[in-house]
């Protein structure tokens, strides 16, 4: 557990003892027709014979603080369908439709329509359609400029094309694709550090751009990519930098008995992360556990796949690891 | 538009602006495989040549705030499956799997499991599978205590089944299911009615019960049912009572051309709506718009077929009108 990220009042004690419980409760609910986890990215729902579907949720969380502030609410939805998109894709599954449930405390069609143009920026940048949605009016229980957004996506993937740990092997090489910045992870520790020290309006030093234009850039959405590779057999597994940072999201990638060794500037630090080492003080261990560090899609591949794994991404990616005996996960 | 709804802070005009803007912007991401919506309950998704994915999501609304006023936190999810699932459930769909994705101020795991218990319930209601979920800790932007919860469900029917306007007919009788109360709509109206005169913890005047357990009572789950009906062919369309009155939803499940009469007085009301059209000093057509007045599920069937629904379904039934020629839909 993050220090610093404790700190910022974020609890990942907590959250994995409600994750425990709630895994628990829910498979009193389990169909035959709901296949095992592989990964943990998705939940996967047999369609038919040879087709599964892949369905994930997930929320933009307090990055939407710094739309507020700033007003700017026309790409945070990116956020909302990379934070989804790219868990499904992480199974090998194709994007194929996508829900948002916005709530808000008083329905302003200007501001709501700014929100939902980002979402339908991200269903293109994913690939899919927007299905549907819900907007939710909390008068009394929301303050009137306040809004969360949640989304859902459904992919499609071949039984024979999943990705999972079920594939990986010993000596496997990691690849990484390079982030667009902080993602949507970390900000109530952006938010506690960097906020009292900076105006979101100026460009704080070591950046070219102001720090709200830095906190609002959206995530990259690495679907495509994922599914295109998947597709022609170069990948053997994915991991989504979500929720924690590298160290933390490519074991969900890995087999029992197999880790990885992942290897510290083997790619570009993007400006930002040191803005935070430095203001916040937190630890290169802490960064490394609450931040994407500037990889935000882990892609396992076959040693003979990497080169064309790294010709065929369009996102700039590097090779940054490999696939070592023992459970052991580590950044050196 | 309500009045006493306004005067309870949900503007209903903004929020039909607000998806009109949504509907304009969705389009855009219109993929081939998308199906035209019939009723507008849930999107189609063309899974292959025979069969839709139905997707929906919805919240619970303040519902929520009588659960964390009250601490009891055990049944709100049923809420929450009952208006994805039952939305599904309206195009003839079988719901298949639910998400939930749930925002709090501060994780705390017992908290976060007695939510989901009540999704798990709900679930098992449904028939369908939790699949997956996401609890979001929002330190800082959210207060400790508080919470918010969406839901997201898909399921699947045979192109042959799928319930719509496109089968109604004039004559077509309608039968209502009853509700269990308010199920998760008008909470607004009604904190702002009868929570500054009466204690959640007492018997309020007409009730047997204490106002929360009224006010918290669950939703009725009515997809079984609906999915039996439709799979036997005895339904032509079916509409979810939700996020307004009968009036308001029925035109959903009706084609162009058509409307109906609805002849209030044919079911018994409960209690609670008294009690709030004594309080409130509503009026019966503003009561009419804003809540389900007893009847939680629209089922639209050939006259013929109206007995055999009725005695298979499992809530109480009642034929409360007919489909009648213009598209003028009244309750008289």
């Amino acid at each position: 557990m993050s220090g610093a990220y404790r700190d910022a009042g974020v609890d990942t004690e907590a959250a994995a003892k409600a994750v425990a419980l709630i895994a628990d409760l829910a498979s009193a609910t389990r169909t035959p027709e709901v296949a095992d986890q592989v990964g943990g990215f998705a939940g996967l729902y047999r369609i038919d014979e040879h087709r599964l579907l892949a369905a994930a949720t997930d929320g933009v969380g307090t990055k939407l603080e710094i739309a507020r502030l700033t007003g700017r609410l026309d790409t945070v939805g990116i956020d909302l369908v990379a934070m989804c998109a790219d868990d499904v894709a992480c199974t090998g599954a194709e994007p194929l439709f996508f829900l948002d449930y916005l709530a808000v405390g008083r329905i302003d069609p200007t501001r709501v329509a700014s929100l939902v143009e980002g979402v339908v920026d991200g269903c293109r940048r994913a690939g899919c359609a927007l299905l549907g949605g819900e907007t939710a009016e909390h008068p009394g229980v929301m303050a009137e400029d306040a809004f969360d957004l949640a989304g859902f996506c459904v992919g499609v993937v071949e039984e024979a094309s999943l990705l999972g740990p079920h594939r990986v092997s010993e000596g496997d090489v990691v690849i990484g694709l390079a982030s667009t910045g902080l993602h949507a992870n970390g900000y109530s520790l952006v938010r506690s550090a960097l906020l009292p020290a900076f105006d979101l309006e100026i460009t704080p030093p070591g950046l070219d751009r102001t720090l709200a234009e830095e906190l609002l850039e959206p995530c990259a959405i690495y679907a495509p990519d994922v599914v295109a590779l998947a597709r022609d057999g170069l990948l053997h597994a994915a991991a989504h930098v979500t929720g924690g940072g590298i160290v933390e999201n490519l074991p969900r990638a890995l087999p029992q008995g197999l880790g990885a060794t992942i290897r510290r500037g083997r790619w570009p630090e993007h400006p930002i992360f040191g803005l935070v080492r430095e203001i916040s003080g937190a630890s290169e261990d802490d960064l490394f556990a609450t931040f994407n560090m500037g990889i935000g899609m882990l892609l396992i591949v076959e040693p003979t796949s990497a080169d064309d794994v790294l010709a065929r991404s369009s996102h700039r990616a590097f090779t940054i690891g490999e696939v070592t005996p023992g459970s052991a996960v580590r950044a050196v």
